[in-house]
Formats: C-alpha cells, structure tokens, sequence
C-alpha cells in the first residue's frame, strides 16, 4: 500500500493518492493533475476513483480534469446538488486490493463535508489513517463562517463531526488534512504537516473546548471571504470545465506589453517586493509569486486579460499554472525580458519607496502627518498596533479605498512588507501620489521603541 | 539569432526552431510539439511560422498540433493540394527579426518540395545555412522512388535542385537536413549530423555524378515503403488532427492485459531481443523500443488496440509518444510488473532460442538441414550473404510467411539478430514451431571461416 | 517544522532529515548523501546534528560522508566503540528551533541502539513521532540474532525496549523506522510505510505476545547473516571513508571487456532474468539491479574488480551507486553497448534455458530425473515446497554448491524465478552443463494441481 | 561521430565535446566538467583527450579537473611552459575512431594558441569543422592586447594565423570557437553561434582588412583586462587545483549574516538591479547574477570570503558555479530568506533611486548640478554620450572613485542602467551620500531629444 501527499504551493492545499494491488484513489486532486498519474505509473497502477472532501471556496478543485485523464469515477458527500459526479453516504466503503476507504459524513465546514478512514485490511480492520478535508487540520479546525444564518448550527455540527466521528477512530490514527499552514482555510495550522488523532486531542487548542466553548469560539473567529470564492463555489458544484493542457504563456515586448494595456489588460507584477519597490510598470497591481494563491482572488477580475511582470520566463509559467488554479484563463502574456525590457524601450517605469522600520519610528516620534495604513487581518491588528494606524485589511483595500486619506502621504504596513506592498500598488493604481511602504512589522517595531497599542 | 535542431529518435528525424528578435520559425516540428514551446520560452520567443519541407511520407507533421499551440501560420510548397496551410513559392522571404527565410522550390523527393536558405541579415545576404529536407542530407540525397511512373524525370529533377539551386548558394552554408543516420529516408547517411554545402560538394558520393549517372543511379536505388506511408501521406495532406496530451499507458495486470488479448489487442513485445527471447508473451511481436520508429509500420496494424510489454514503465510512455509519431492511436496499456507478472500469475510464456555465430556455422559445416532466412534489406543481402540463406525482408515477412517452407527448423539471421529476432517473432505469430534466432551478423561469420556469397 | 523520508531502494533503509528554524538533523543517512543536501537547501537550513540508531551490518552509514560536506556532529549509542562521533545517553535532547529529539536507549537489535522522539514544543512537549531504528518497524520487529550466545537475554531486551520505552511514549506517536518492507532486516514488513506506535500496538503481530512468548519466538527466528555483514559492521565502527563524489563507470568495448575479465574482474549481469536467461557472457554471474542491494553481499567479492552488464548507460551508474552503498569500490566498467556489443563482436554467449511451472509439473509427474533446487529462504522451504525438492538458500548456494548433484540436469526454483535465475547462474559458473531455470512459484504450481509438501 | 557544444553562461564561453568509435575529446573544458561525462556516457564512449587551444586568461580551465575524472590526457600548445599537460606541434595528429584533429599552430592572440581541424575520415581527409579557440570568432577574431611590447607582431602573427592556416582549409569548414558573443575576448561577435569559414571569409568585417589594415586596426582597439585575468593565467599555466565537488552554500540567518560581515566577508547583492535598487544591506556590492561571469573579477577579492544575497536557494548555487569558474573558493553562505530575512529581522536596508531617462533629461535640460557618471567602456562612450558626462569605466571605478566629486549628487549611466548601478553601489560602498542610478540609455535619451556628443 502506498499513500503520497501532494502540495499545491501557496494554497497550502493538500492532496492525496493511496493505493494498493493496481489501483488508486486521489483525495481532492488539484486542477493540474498530470502529477497524480506521473505517480500512478511510478506505481504500476491505475487511478479509478476520485473523492472530494467537500466542495473547496479555495481553489478549483481537479475531479474533473483527473477523470477526463483515466476514467476515474468521482465521488462526494450526498447533501449538496453536484452536478457531476456520485454521491456517497456514511458509511460507505471502498476497496483498493488491501486498502479500505470508508466513507464518514463530517459536517460543519460545509454539509455535505466527508471525511475517509483507511484501512489495511492485510492487517487490521481498524483505521490507520483519515483523511479529514477541512474538518480537522494540524493544529487547528475548519472554518464554520459560509453558513452566517445558522452559525451556531454548523459550528456544532463540527464539533460533533470532530468529537463523534473522527476522533473515535483512535488515537493511533494518522491525520491528513486537505490544507497546511498557509492556507486561507485556517490560521493556526502548524507548520508541520503530520500528527495523529491521538496527538490533536491533546495538542490542538480547539480540541480542547466544550461543546459551547466551541461554538462559541467558532461564531465569534472572524476569517475573511475573498471574492473569487463565489466563483470556485459556482466550478466546483457544476464541474470544472476540462482545459487539455496548460497554455503556455508568450513574451511581449514591451510595445506588444503597452498595446495589450491599451486594450485592457490588466498588469500583475509578480516579482519580489523590492523588486517592485525599485521600478514598476505604471499602473501595475503588486502581488509577489509566491502570495498570488491567497491573494490573487481578492484582487484579480475574471473578465480582463491579466498581462504579466516575472523576472524569469519559468515564473511566467508558474503564474498561469497558478492562475489555472484559481480559474483565471485569460493571459495575454509577460513582458519580454523582464521589466529590463521596459526600460529599455524608453518607458517611463515607477518607484515606490521602501522605508525602514528605523524610519517609520523616528517619524512617528517626531510626530509627522501621514497616515499609517495598516493592512494585516483584523485579528492581528487587535492584538497590537502602531499608535495612531488605520486598518483596513490587504483585500478589502480596492473597495474601501476611498476611506484613505489622499491628501497626504500614506505609509502601508503589515507584519513584514509584503502585504504592504501590494496594498501601497492599490493605492498607486487609485492615484495617490506620495505611497511609502514600510518593510517593517509591529515586532520589530516594538523592539525599536514605538508603543504597541493592544 | 538562435538555430536548435531537435531530434525524434529512432526516426532519425532532425526539425529546427531558428528565430531572431521575438520570433521563431519551425521547420518541420514533430507531432509531439511541446519541445519547440519550452525552446521558444527559454529563448523568450513565440513561434509565428510554421515550415514544412515537403509532405512527409514516414511519420505525423506537427504543423496542425503546434499551430493549434501557438496560432503560428504554416506554409509548404505549392504543388501539392494541401487541405491546411499556405502555399509557399519559390523566392518568397520571411522576415524573423534579422532572420531572413528564402524559399527554394527544390522538387525531386517530392514534387512540392522545398528548402530554407537562412540569412543573418545584419551581416550579410548570403546564406549562413540552408534547411534542405529530404533533397540533401549528410553524405546521401533523397529518395526519388515516390513516383515510379516518372522515375527518371523525379530523379533529374532531384539532381537539378541539387545543382542549380542548393549548391550555388555557396560552400560556406551549412546543411541543415530532414534527416540523420538510421532514417528510413536513405541509406548512405553520415553519422555525423553537421556539414556545409562546400564539404558535401566534395564528399557526399552522390554528389560526384554527372547527371545521367545520377539519374541512372536512382532509379536503380532500391527502397522500401512501409505500408504506413499510405497513412502518413494523408494524414499530412489532411491535416492529422490535433491530440491535446499524449496519453498515459495504463498497466495491465496479467489477467486484464490477457482479456485485452482476447478482446483483439495484438501484444508487441518492446524489450531487448535477448529478454523477448528468453520469455514472451505467446503471440506477441517483438520490436525492441528503439527500432520500433522504424519498423513499427511495417507491421502494426491502425485498427486493432495495442497492448505493450516492456521492462519499465517508462517505456510504455517512449512507446505511447513513438506511436503518436506514427499516427497510431489506440494502446489498450502495458502488462504490468513486465513480463515477470505475466509469469507470477501462472499464465504460460515461450522462448526463442538464440544461436551463436559458431552454432551456425558449425550447422552449415555440417550440412544440417534448416531454413536461414535472411532478412536484411535487398541491398545487404546482395552485398553478401551466407551460403543457402534465402532472403525476405523483415518488413515484407508477413506478406510472404507462405514462402518459408513450415516442414523444417527456421533459423533468422540479419546484420546483428535484432531485425532477425522480429522476424523469428513473426514465424511464431504464424504457428512455426521450430524457430532459433541467431545472434550473429555476415560479418562475424566470416570472421569465423563461413563462405560469403556475393 | 518539516521531515522528509529518504529511501534507499533495494535496502529498504529508511533515513530521514528533520528540520526547524534553519536547523536539521539527519537519522541514518545513507552514504550517496547529496540528497540532504539538496532538501536542506531547499528548506532553507543547515545540516547541523546527524544520529546513528545504532551500528548498522546492511550498508555502509553516510555518517562520516555527510558531516564532512555539512560539519554536522555525528551522535550514537554509547554501547559500543565508535571511533567517531559522539556517545549519546538515554535522555539526552537536542533542540533544532521548535524540534526537540529525546534518546532513548532501545537496545535488543543491538546494545547501543537508540530511539530518538520528536516533539513539536511550541505544540507539546509529548512526541509527535518517534525515529526506531531496528527496534520497532511497521508490522515487525528488530532482528535479535547478532548475539547468539545471548539470545534470550537480547529477546528480552528488544521486549524490554519496545514495551517499556517505545509503547509507553502513546498511541498517537508516528513510527519512523529504519527500513521498510523487502529489507533483510526483517521478513513481515508491512507494504505500507506509514503507521503509528497505537496502530501497531494493535495490529503488529509481534507486540501481541507476552514477554516469555516474544523470547521464544525471537530466540527460534531464523534469519541469514550475509557474508558482506562483517565488512559493513568494521566500517560502520571505525567510519567509513569518505569518497568525493560517485565515480562514473567507464563503457567497456567487448576486446577490452575480455580483457577486464581476463585480468580478474567478475561479470556480474544486471540485466532481466528473461534478458540474461536468452543470452549472456560466459561465466557471468547474474543478479538483476533490483536485487543487487539484497543479494549483492551475499556473492561479491571486495578484492575483485566487477565488470557489469547492463540494457542502459544509466544502469551502470545505479549499479555503482548501490554497490558504493555496500562498500564495493572497484568497478573496471560496463559492456558497452549491452550485451549486443558482445554479441556483435562475434564472441560467444550463453542461454540458460526457463522453464514454466506447467513444463515443471509435467516433468514431475511423468517422474523425470533431475535435481529441483530450491533456493527459498529456509522459512519459506518449510511453509511449503514441491515434493523431492531440494534446499539450499540461494546465498549459501556458492559454499554449497557441491552438494548438488552434478551428474543430472538441475531446475532452479524460488518464488518466481529471480532468484532462481542467480542460482542459475552460480552453477553454470561452477561448471554445471545442464541447469534450468523455472519461472514459476509454489503458488503457480499448486493451482496447477501439484502436491505441496508442507 | 558526434559534436556537442557546452556553453558557460555568463562567461560566453563554448567547448565542445567530439568522439567516435568509443573516445572522445573535450576541447577547452570548464572546470565544473561533470557535463562532459555526462554527455560521453550517453554517447558511449570514452573521454581520452583534453585539448586547450591556450592558455585562458578569462577563466579556470577544467582540463586538471576533467582530467582526474577520466584519466584523460592533457594537450596544448609548446610555446608556453605549462606545469602540466603535453605540449602539441603544428601538424600533429589524433584519431579517435574515425575523427581526425590536426593541430595548426595559430599564434596572435596567444603565443601557443592552436586551432584543431577535425576530420571525418571515413568521408574526405579534408576538414569538415575546426575548432579556432580565441584565433576566430563568429563576426571578430581574437584580442592581441596580451603582449603591449610586441603590439604590431602579435597582430600580425594573428592575421597571419587567419589567412594563412585558417581561411585555407577551406569555406565550407564549419567554425567552432572558444568564445559566443558577450564574452569579454571580443565586442563585435554575432549572437548566432553558427558560421563556416567561408560566410566568415565574405561576412566578418575584420577578415575584409588588408595586412596592414588588420594590425592598424588591432593596434588601436582598445580592450579591458580585468584584475584577475592575472590569477586565472597563473591557475592555467601551473594547472588549476582539482575540487571534488561543488560546495553547497548555506543559507545563513540575518544575525549569522551580519556576523559574517563583521568578520570581513565582503557582501555582493546578486538580485536584479531593480531589486537591489529598492532594499539592499548596506554596504553591499551589487553584481546581477547574469553579469557576475564577466564582471565578477573586476570586483572581487580572492583573500575575503564572499556572504550572498540572492532572491531564491538556487541562485546561490549558481553564484558558487561561477565563482568557482573564476577561482574563487571562499563563500560565507547565503542571506536566509533573501532580504526578507534581512528585513524582518529588524536591521536597516539602503536603497538607490531609480531615475529615468525622462527625469535626466528634465534635469539636464533644467540646468541642475550633478555629477552624470558614464561607466561605459571606453568605445562606447567615444561613440556617443550626454553632455558634461564624466566616464570612467566601470570595471575601473574601485580604483579611481577619488576622480568622482564627492560633495554633490551623483547619477550612475550605462547602456541600461545595469552596469550602472553596479557602479552605484561601489560609491554607496565608498560613502558617497547622494547616488542614484538611471535605468535608461544614450538610445533612448536620444529619441528623448536629449543632445548626443561624438
């Protein structure tokens, strides 16, 4: 019997394939599949069933791609109206040569959520693994926020899916989640990804709450829905439309680049912060590479060419296979050689100056006028800020940006520069004049000095 | 300006990606076309011209599948009624940054056959390198026997390409051809793939006739044509239609790769000749993987599913990517764990003897009786062959199997027991039941005193 | 925090590399030891702690190679005399950032064996996972049989280890074990690779006895000590040295493959046992790659240059690679171009003929005389053979071949051929002229109606 | 026969690989030479000879290394006393398999420099390749600045070289050079790397000179030498030190980092310019890994150790790849987590402006008082520059930063801002407090309306 986990990066999204005697079963497949049947060879088996934990807000979840490559039957929870794939109920069970799947409904996250124990029958009847979805992670539990009219209901639901199903199983039973630390889908998760029912009972915080305690907690945590979640709700209950192969994005020079602006596209600079800070297409939204899975749903519109910024052609090619995640399609290309290439032809090009943590405390002493915008969680925020900051979270920026002050300088800050910077492109983007980004964060601030509002 | 020559093994098949300045032009892609993407994303590039030299008669164009990728323009000669693409005339130029592509109508292999003169304009008009297809290659010219009705006009006309359009365009140029050493599409090939006008003018033996000897010469060059050039030829008239992904071979468990067998498929046996020899599959036809580019033709049939025995997974891949050059389509799988599966689950298997060179040499001394059947090309056969060896190409054995007498042992023999060992897979097929192989070439039984007939 | 598993194939041997906060230690690296490398570069850290579980006898530990690339500190079990590294007691921690590693004095395999415990202390300071060694595996045991004349007290320390320190560390703690399934450490290996302490409490046979019980059990095992142990155990006391980087093996034209032979080398044919069955060089001794690193220690010599047939280039350097793993480093080089150089070169090969199951059950039952040599191990032998079998252990075989019987044919006969093709192959070189070799298996005969004897 | 070519990046450096008949010859090796090994195990053969058409000033040749690997013997030139290796005559021959190389002694831009026809026996005695060192190039010939006392004779001898032994063995010889275009050996080479004698008898505009021309012309050209064009002379005459392997960086923490620096390690940023323009550590020398190859030894001192900044893990193992081709051996490791890691640990960051063409003309126009510095080569700037810039080359500018005003702003000028802002951050280095750096072109400026002085 053979399990591998395979990660989407940025995502924090976590998959599955196990199998045994020939066949194999991939838990929650990410849309670019090829990698689960580069697997299966390796293996000398055949892919014939695909499960679906839940129907993901986060991503665009594969069953359909991964079926269309192997035949594989897919199958989810019962409760919501699918319209592809089979439905399946507690208790069902399913046998690849020695290992048994064994389907258990795990509702709260979302209602139709499942979670399957895996056995290996050659040894024991007993589960030695389960697959838990977004029901329960490594150091942390699902989200019970997309029902709001029935908070308390769905938050109790967990609590019983939790205490009831999963961890009955024992606690010899080895956990894996559908995310890790990272994903949107929780904030706690620990850095590690495995651990047991029987390590979570004791180690996980919210394990360790009364029913009420639970509910209480769940109604009240705060977690935040980017827009495109509607979108990945809408693919993932009709079925993802099969794409063939992932296209292969083309270079522009930077005349082709403006024309495509011209007609527009919209530019994503997907190159570090500094990078960014240095010298930027005007005009241009930030979000740096590796933040583009978390982020780019808040920002991103489905319906303009998104024309691209990288360093290097490879991260073109990262960035549509990140794109084709999330259900963007339409990319007009990336910049010839980079933003070299730009510069080249005589464009003007933007800065947008970086200041130190040093800096930002001096001013702050030195009481200048500027608005600080802090643009972390709402949570973060609360558990200690800069005197005198505004907070307006990193998504929400483009609808409220208008609650920014534009008649002085603005200086964005997160935990560390990032967020920050693709906040302060927001603010450009909208005109503001005089954006400073801070590549600092409240901890180092705090060591330099500054009071720390709690 | 950047020139790549890209390689489909076995078919000894040579294509060409060159560009300048953001553009890039293919020549000849093969089928399998993701190579000329990552080529042109490594070079930062898009690929806008699509040529094709001539209609290929031994395996699938990419032209359809890499335009479908790239929304590149495809261009051929004229005198052939093309059903996609453009119609190229000769002089017409095409401008890839400081690349300059000049059209030469070079008929003679094929009537609408054309080369490529390349300039790098910035330094000079004059060609740097000439794309030649089937009119030129290392050491050899192309086959002039697609036209046996006007056998000697072809040939004339191939020698007056030659003559009058390819080397006048100076000795500094460099050859670039269609194809290399172990194509089907000539016999002479240097094994060297890089050469100039001026150093074939010199050396290529062909290119030393006068015209009449040439003509003489051609007609009289004996050729093969596998049947599948029947299929290539329209589906490069046609246009061969547009594969998204090469599919991924399925293993078969021994039980369900034997129910494929019974449901049709024809088994091709893909390992070394001594594995086929120790133990295959009853009924299976060996290739070896690497010859199966050239000889698969011959004998896989396009309506019946293929089921595939190979050592490694891998190999099921190579092979499925082979056969897509060759517009075969339909692979049931491949046994699963190899052949050591087939024989775990009880399922009987047949050997092929092998014979050494002394064996058989020591068989004639003593006058034993058997058939030697000798199955190298025509043209070897006459060059030499041993003593009462009765000669029927490999590719044609199917055809005439009535021709070996079925009373008596049959040993196969060619220049190294690899051609020799399908062939004895052949006799097999058809129900003789005394077949050896010898592992042994005219070359080494000479060497051991056997008498070579001339 | 992050663990990956390292495999080395053919071994089964287990390492592992786990990492917090730019730290990381390496469990039982393997000598090929680039790949920590890599995986620390690409988590960002240094490779700073290295633990021995104890003094393995099955491969050459990576210890000494990978600290002089890192500077990493080697730690072990104080029970013995390394002359490197540091001693380490029951108790002892270190902390890599967040990862905090526990000894635990485990001995019973051998006296100086340790555990280590992995706790996440920003989680808990109970272990999440537990690193075993030779003690506990997944459905296994440690062998207990490098002590003879201590056998009892041994099977009660190994009781002690596993029940009094490994059980009570609780349910929920993932095993990472030494070796996995197909390692001579241990016959009843589970397939699977993952399991927890509370899983295999349940379910790992060996833990369901009591303590006299488990004595006895160990006490009567069997289990064979290949020769190469006693290389591996002096170098894995004294440190093996460090070797810059994997030579890669020369190609060997067939005049000067002889000529390696004839100086001394040993062919050892790595090909398939079908492959080497068809045809092989004289005097080879075969043992397919995939069971080089079982078999290997079992006939190599260390005084010898080895000579190797392979299909493929890159097997030639897999087969350096596992021999570098068991201290071989004397490799004169490959045939080049496989054995189809050999053959084409005109020298003479061999075949040794296969033969079904139901070509053996005919034979056996119209009572032919030949000796059926059976070459399972001795538990295997005894669960069930086929009646006049004879045993001999396919390791042993060259210090037993006298005692087969020279003067009839021989069948070689294991499990399904592959190991009986090495048998094959030690008699022809001990000069037998009629061997054979069945790819068939108990199993296969006994559904083919032939009487086991058990 | 097979040829490949093996191309340094950076360095613009070509070697090439050329066997048959089961040897092979490099010609010029790199010193991380695993390449060549790879490449004669897939072409089964052999690696026998190493030639070095002279003794390389521009780089650590890898003959000592490729060498030790292959037991390979070591070929140059005899006019030079070389510690190593044995010296060749004109006319000398060698044959490996059908592939013939005969030296010709083609003195100019070196004493001992040697050309290598290579002949394809089997086909002609007369060349089809030569391989030309740095004699001849793809649109130049080689440099003859190495002997000041002898300027005329040495020019002469290399016109001699071209005309008298390389241009007669004929036009449709295909050239192989030591060196591509953006190689510090030659400013006017083509970017295509294919050419024949006879396209560069008719299209290379030095090949067109007269005798006297041609040593006018040489005598005059103006050319570089870096600093440690001396080490790499010293390393090729005595024979580099062998290394086993490439050492794999490691990533250091910021305060690891900062140590390091306080122990003298010397800091280059290898990140884009425009990243290094938006947040660097402070003291920092900016090279962008593309441009240390050949700017690297203008900058770097070979008795410091060098600390690295690089955006990903990777770029610090090619940083090691370079360094180590350039001899140098000291690396301290690498910035963890690239500046993030700098950043979040608190510490401060500088960052240069940016400024672009349109600003400096705004200012040029507007009168204001600055310094332009213009760290072009001097060519360059004699072709064309703003008014009242000041050059000084950039290589030269550690030596002369005294020449450069220090009491008021300085703007750093290129052909694109990317050796400028090398130059930038060298006067950062020494303390000048108003620097920035503009990412434009005299090309640009110009169509800006800016005056352009020739």
């Amino acid at each position: 019997m053979f399990l591998h986990t395979v990660r989407s990066e940025g995502l924090a999204h976590l998959s599955y394939i196990v199998g045994d005697g020939g066949h194999a079963a991939v838990i929650d497949p990410r849309r670019d599949c090829d990698v689960y049947l580069r697997i299966a060879r390796d293996e000398g088996c055949h892919v014939t069933h695909i499960f679906e934990t839940h129907r993901n807000e986060d991503y665009v979840i594969g069953s359909t791609a991964l079926a269309a490559r192997t035949g594989a039957d897919i199958y989810h929870g019962k409760e919501l109206g699918f319209r592809y794939g089979n439905a399946v109920s507690d208790g069902d069970t399913f046998e690849l040569g020695g290992a048994r799947l064994t389907v258990l409904h795990t509702p709260g996250h979302t209602m139709e959520s499942i979670s399957l124990a895996l056995a290996d029958t050659g040894f024991s009847d007993r589960p030695v693994g389960v697959f838990t979805g977004d029901a329960l992670f490594v150091g942390d539990v699902g989200r019970t926020d997309f029902f709001p009219d029935n908070a308390e209901e769905v938050a109790g639901l967990l609590y019983d899916s939790l205490h009831e199903k999963l961890l009955p199983l024992g606690d010899g039973v080895i956990l894996y989640p559908a995310h890790g630390a990272g994903s949107v889908c929780g904030d706690a998760m620990a850095s590690r990804e495995f651990s047991t029912l029987g390590y979570e009972r004791e180690a996980n915080p919210r394990l360790q709450l009364e029913r009420a305690e639970f509910v209480s907690f769940k109604v009240n945590e705060h977690h935040y829905q980017p827009p495109y979640f509607r979108k990945m709700e809408e693919l993932n209950l009709e079925g993802a439309p099969v794409v063939a192969a992932l296209p292969v994005p083309e270079p522009l020079p930077a005349e082709e680049f403006a024309a495509a602006m011209d007609e527009g596209a919209l530019v994503i600079d997907l190159r570090s912060p500094e990078a960014a800070a240095g010298a930027r297409v005007p005009g241009s939204l930030v979000i740096p590479l590796n933040m583009l899975p978390s982020f780019g749903g808040w920002f991103l519109p489905y319906d303009r060419p998104l024309a691209l910024v990288v360093e290097y052609p490879d991260e073109a090619q990262t960035t549509v296979r990140y794109l084709h995640r999330l259900g963007y399609s339409e990319v007009a290309g990336y910049l010839e050689d980079g933003l070299h290439g730009w510069e080249v032809s005589g464009r003007e090009f933007e800065a947008i100056p970086q200041i130190t943590a040093q800096t930002l405390r001096d001013r702050l002493a030195a009481g200048e006028q500027f608005t600080l915008l802090d643009v972390r969680k709402k949570g973060e925020f609360e558990e200690g800020h800069l005197e005198g900051a505004r907070h307006i979270y990193v998504g929400e920026l483009p609808d409220r940006v208008d609650e920014v002050p534009e008649d002085g300088p603005v200086v964005t800050f997160c935990g560390s520069g990032r967020r920050a910077i693709i906040a302060a492109s927001v603010l450009c983007r909208a005109g503001f004049e005089s954006v400073e980004n801070c590549l600092g964060s409240v901890r180092v601030c705090a060591a330099l000095g500054c009071e720390i509002i709690t």
